[in-house]
């Protein structure tokens, strides 16, 4: 047995797996195609300046950073926003906006490893950028959807916060800027009580912590009822009144699409990174505790990267929890079932013609692989069989004076002497028979 | 201005280069499926050690090297072999050979950035394992002039050459592992003057630098004249007779298989990476004079990595180099030329509206995008014509009161009033114009 492993956290994915990695990416590209996303390429090594500039802590001290060759220091992308803004504020600065951007790729942290955590995981990522309306905090939701709908994916839920009304009372109240964040992070992982805690020792006032309190408890699927609820629980909070406001509106114009997402207000709902400064947005199946995806707004992120102020809307999708997502769900790839064949030659000196008939399949598009190890026909079958192989294509001396082969049906068990011209036919006529 | 940049020899692809890379990257999946080949997804962090292990040394010194936070050496793949090699030595030990696996991804190299050579670069890479049997060498020449017809390039030539048959004089010779590595890869630069000198310092025998002379000035396209030639050379050499042999079996099948690859057989050719034993392959335009793809044969890697002895033979494709061919060939993307649409409100009250229609639109797999800056309609269409959007639809109160919309024809600047039952086709029914 081999020393070598892979390491720690970093995973590979067997033909099977890839097929369904490949499966979701392409129709994450199809998304995007459909919207109008255009897909850019960064690199996985990035300045570490420019991936720290924004991260928050709990990221930035787990990226895999290091120098390089020529002592720069680098690190393996955390994550696609920073490369996106550097575009933004780089080669794409003086493009009118919109921007749609798209990325799909891997990123690099080192947490620790578990379920549907990978030090190395894969997501699709779509940013739009220059528009601060509603309508694009809208199409994200309705993209989003979309591609769930379009993995296959049915039993899901949004789930829909608002970092402006959590951020307009703070902002009211003078809670200083790491204050604020801290009580976010808390609020993030549902440590309510310790928020709240430390927002009264941070001087806050009673009906703050009264209306903080409140918040907390309003959620659930009536998602109009429950922003109302909101709008009434912070009058006299001006920021917050407007964030409710601007959420009502994202959802107004949701449901006008007739978009049939099912989405989940949560008032006390936060999001760990620091950028975000509207709506937020995590998707969650049932059957799994961890987010498949999760995005949000960050209007003043761009600026930070030394951009022009660039409002933006953006969500990213994790493509290896879409997988297990399609797992826990039982839902099918949705591939074309194609044919498969193995080519026979019964003597070493038709090899050749065994190679020209191969590819005589597949330019009529039918997968081939050829008898390559020398074995003996009987071998090669059984082989061929244990692959669930469809047919086999026996390449003959007496066959071949008669321009035929002998086809045979790997399935059915039975073969027949078949014209070459009428092969491909004979092969792609028969529908596949799946799971028997 | 940002101060943010991307790291030095790392690349962007904007929208139009990552069209390009994603169009070569179906098409070898394209070609791996239709000639049987599973695609495996590794990390592209390994272990230092599994990639350092068989590296030679100018590709070892460039690699991307750290430690990560848990004090492992690590590395960046230099190139996808090794992982291979470690998953056929693991995972794989005990399925039945053959194994025919594929791999796309970035690979990572601290070279010096010129044309062509970046230090994140993206290949293809096809590996036909457990056979040594002639018939693989020739599938792995037939994929790829498959995948040259795939991408369009028409023009190109595979170099081909046989490590074997040089070994076997050097073995015969009895020049040590060491001395002959380095006079392979003085002959991989052409330097053949210097090889020829390091085997005379060796030690070599009068007959063996007349062979080596020899078979340095043997190369052209009429590859079985020059085969036959080679078996002449290098007579009374017992493993190069045995080589050329090889080679000759391997030419004659794929002249059989009426493949139509321009072949140039180059008897002094050798590459860098020590592990070849066989047939070895380089890929070339003439229009670049950098290789733009490159393979061969390797029967002992495998157990050099510590998994049961299994002959392998194998390509890579630059992708980025491809994508440098077509431009040079001028040969254009077979891209499906899809309509586009930008879907604009006439007031704020009709977003909705203009949300729902825009997904009608997608769910008749038409690319749609819609106004999000809240411009009015001419700026908006403005900006849609300055983009090449093929049509407007114009969301107004009085046509909808009909179940209409406004069509607007960006090209022809003609707008008609049309029922949203017909719009789909209205757009989807004319041929998109070209170019003008």
């Amino acid at each position: 047995m081999s020393t070598f492993k892979s390491v720690r956290g970093m995973r590979d994915f067997m033909p099977d797996e890839a097929k369904a990695m490949r499966f979701i990416e392409a129709k994450t590209r199809k998304i995007a195609e459909l919207y109008g996303y255009g897909e850019i390429i960064t690199p996985v090594v990035e300045s570490y300046e420019l991936l720290a500039a924004k991260a928050g802590e709990e990221v930035r001290l787990r990226m895999y950073a290091f120098k390089d060759l020529g002592e720069r220091m680098v690190a393996l992308r955390p994550e696609f926003t920073p490369s996106v803004a550097r575009l933004v504020a780089t080669t794409l600065r003086n493009e009118p906006r919109p921007f749609r951007l798209f990325c799909v790729g891997s990123l690099y942290r080192y947490d620790e490893p578990q379920q549907g955590r990978y030090r190395e995981f894969w997501q699709s990522n779509f940013e739009l950028m220059g528009s601060n309306k509603p309508e694009a905090d809208a199409e994200i939701i309705m993209l989003t959807n979309s591609l769930m709908e379009a993995v296959g994916l049915k039993k899901y839920a949004l789930k829909v916060g608002h970092v402006g009304v959590l951020r307009g009372i703070f902002n009211q109240e003078k809670l200083n800027e790491k204050a604020t964040n801290q009580v976010m992070q808390l609020m993030d992982k549902k440590e309510y009580d310790d928020a709240l805690q430390m927002v009264k020792e941070a001087g806050a006032s009673k009906k703050c912590l009264e209306t903080l309190q409140k918040l907390v408890g309003l959620k659930g699927d009536r998602v109009f009822d429950i922003a109302e609820k909101m709008g009434e629980t912070v009058e006299g909070y001006e920021q917050s009144v407007a964030a409710v406001e601007n959420l009502m509106a994202i959802l107004r114009l949701v449901s006008e699409s007739e978009c049939k997402v099912n989405m989940r207000l949560d008032a006390g709902f936060a999001r760990g990174l620091e950028y975000y400064t509207g709506i937020i947005l995590e998707i969650y199946i049932p059957e799994l505790d961890i987010a498949i995806g999760g995005g949000g707004r960050y209007d003043k992120l761009i600026e930070l990267f030394g951009g022009e102020s660039t409002p933006a809307v953006g969500i990213a999708h994790g493509i290896e929890r879409i997988m297990l997502a399609m797992q826990k769900q039982n839902v099918p790839l949705q591939t074309e079932e194609k044919k498969n064949v193995m080519v026979v030659p019964t003597k070493d000196e038709l090899k050749g013609e065994a190679l020209k008939i191969a590819q005589m399949l597949r330019d009529a598009n039918v997968a081939v692989e050829v008898e390559v190890m020398g074995r003996k026909i009987a071998k090669a079958l059984e082989d061929a069989n244990r692959r669930k192989v469809d047919y086999a294509v026996i390449v003959g001396e007496r066959e071949l004076k008669e321009d035929a082969v002998m086809l045979r049906d790997l399935l059915k068990r039975e073969q027949n002497v078949v014209k070459i011209a009428k092969m491909v036919e004979k092969i792609k006529g028969s529908p596949k028979i799946v799971g028997t």
